[in-house]
């Protein structure tokens, strides 16, 4: 294997795949990335038997030459020393030659690495996935769509099938819900489905992290590729496969109330950064509690109370308080992450009453909700 | 005590008297920021007992108001808790008031804060300093006297006197030196000195390093008060305590060669880029050594061998070698640092074999000196 390539595509294709590569595993091997010359172009991939990415640098793009491969072949190289080396070189090419017993030669300028390499034959197989359930998602709503649920997710190993997202896909319309138990995540989109598949898969939250931290912002269509026990997610160039989680995900619909007993519309940042300095206090205890209720003239009182150190009373002007008085108590933290998930400058929220989950959503929007239970303190 | 104040102000104030502030303390009460209102202004500090930082906001500064004081007195605070408070704090100006018990009201807006404070007459005083040896060094000049020495210091215990800086006075002329015992950073300052005083101290390099993190990059003067047990460090509106090291430090004069056998000039980017990739390998095993070499036509040969993992090699042109052919290994990680704190874009290394210990300098300047022990390997 022999051949010569920009650095910068070569540097922001190591990066892509490294996501994929854990220094702990058992897999020893696993720790290196397989390189792949051939007449069209280089492809490297990592992969922590979970996870896999595959990122391909074709030799020509866009008019432009990447890479000039002089011989095909292949090699796999330790992760973490190939991937300071190329981006410590000093020039803007890098010569890579496999030598005798896999040594690997790196060239650029006058610096020359010889780096131990193995036999990319040695390398797992990536998984085998036939295509016949495909849907299509542009970019940056799936990026969108990760950033929304994940952070829902349970990071506790008790119930392992609450460490994923459930995604749902029915009548072109693709459901995805993480909840922990203590609150719920849930965003709707449409996508192109060929077919009119179905599908009910629950994906790690770890695999959806990775992949976000690869994908770019560009409304650029995706192609997502669902089997019995792995999705595909092909980008352009790049190809990321997750295994999925065993098991069957909770039925959470009898979770989110159908009625309300009191509505409040209030601005979202104003709310988020009331919420943010009264859970400053609420840190001190481990809960996080903060406490909400209502008061006359749709007026909100957020307030926080840790003997110790002190307290935090704050009054907010929400746009409209209808139904029921209402205090409340519940997670500052819980709610800060689903005031950031959400978008548009106002939120509502339905309460039916003190002791039952909450639901947050963007005004005139049914795409995105976001479901706490609160805390029983008053 | 009742002030309003620019919250600005008082936010970069707390920032600079908080790291003085350690959460591991035996004095619980200096987990705690005093503050003080006169009807010149507000005067905060914190300490660790090592460390004292007092930062004063007048009333008014060039020409516009930075505190209202409404009643004069003084309370602790939790440093954590309030630094985060007013942090966050909505609008840009903050009201604080002590109620009964130490209870102190923080006030923005419509965000109210209650903090359980303590009686300021319980926090330590402050060292006395009798001015009695003054010098003044611009504080720019200051901070690279600091950069270019501390990063030397031992960070082991068993000498506990290399932990810090020996400075020096003598003749107007400033003496900086840190040693960890493998290597030396020494750096020489014409200073301001009233009647021509002397001192020999030694400064700790964490005291350093935090007065560094403070300081503005002004040209200003800044009067440094020595005296048998403390130094203080007198910028605009900010004192700046530390005990000094008890102890003799070692001479170290006899340590620098006075002759060489090779000199060689080189471009210190290039230089320094070509050692950071031999490190790359270097790093694994647990010395980080990296070996030089000269040969034929100007030319030097960084390299590095970790069998393991493979090898590096690169060649520099040099400006000039004069004098002896020479191998030599030496740690990737103090020649870097030595690199990092000289100025200049071009170096001047003096050999005096490959046991000896060697001198780097900034061509054509004498007042800054980096000498490295070299490592065993040829």
């Amino acid at each position: 294997m022999k051949f010569i390539i920009q650095r910068d595509k070569l540097v922001q294709s190591v990066q892509d795949v490294l996501k994929a590569v854990s220094s702990r595993t058992t897999i020893p091997i696993l720790t290196g990335i397989k390189i792949v010359a051939t007449e069209e172009g280089v492809t490297l991939t990592g992969s922590d038997s979970d996870i896999s990415i595959e990122s391909f640098i074709p030799c020509e793009e866009d008019g432009s030459e990447n890479v000039e491969v002089k011989t095909a072949g292949s090699v796999v190289l330790q992760a973490r020393f190939f991937s300071e080396i190329i981006k410590k070189l000093p020039m803007d090419t890098v010569e890579i030659e496999v030598q005798n017993q896999y040594v690997t030669t790196i060239r650029s300028g006058k610096s020359e690495f010889n780096l131990n390499g193995q036999d990319a034959a040695e390398y797992p197989h990536l998984p085998q996935v036939e295509e016949q359930n495909v849907f299509r998602v542009p970019t940056d709503l799936l990026k969108n769509i990760i950033r929304q649920t994940v952070f829902a997710v349970s990071t506790s190993e008790t119930r392992p099938i609450l460490t994923g997202v459930n995604w749902k896909l029915e009548n072109h319309e693709l459901i995805c819900i993480a909840t922990d138990s203590h609150r719920l995540a849930l965003r709707k989109a449409k996508v192109e489905a060929e077919n009119n598949i179905t599908c009910n898969v629950v994906i790690p939250g770890k695999s959806l992290n990775e992949l976000n931290k690869i994908l770019d912002d560009t409304n650029e269509l995706l192609d997502i590729v669902v089997t019995e026990n792995q999705v595909l997610f092909k980008a352009k160039n790049i190809l990321f496969f997750s295994r999925l989680l065993d098991g069957n995900y909770p039925d959470t619909s009898r979770l989110i109330p159908a009625e309300s007993k009191t509505d409040i519309t209030v601005t979202t940042k104003e709310f988020l950064q009331a919420i943010d300095r009264a859970s400053l206090l609420a840190r001190e205890g481990r809960n996080n509690v903060v406490k909400l209720a209502t008061l006359e003239s749709d007026t909100l009182e957020v307030s926080s109370n840790s003997p110790e150190v002190g307290k935090v009373v704050e009054q907010i002007q929400s746009n409209s308080i209808d139904g029921e008085e209402l205090k409340i108590s519940f997670s500052a933290k819980y709610m800060m992450d689903a005031l950031k998930a959400l978008e548009g400058n106002e939120i509502l929220i339905n309460f039916t009453g003190a002791m039952r989950p909450f639901v947050i959503k963007t005004l005139h929007d049914d795409s995105m909700l976001q479901l706490i239970l609160p805390v029983r303190t008053y």
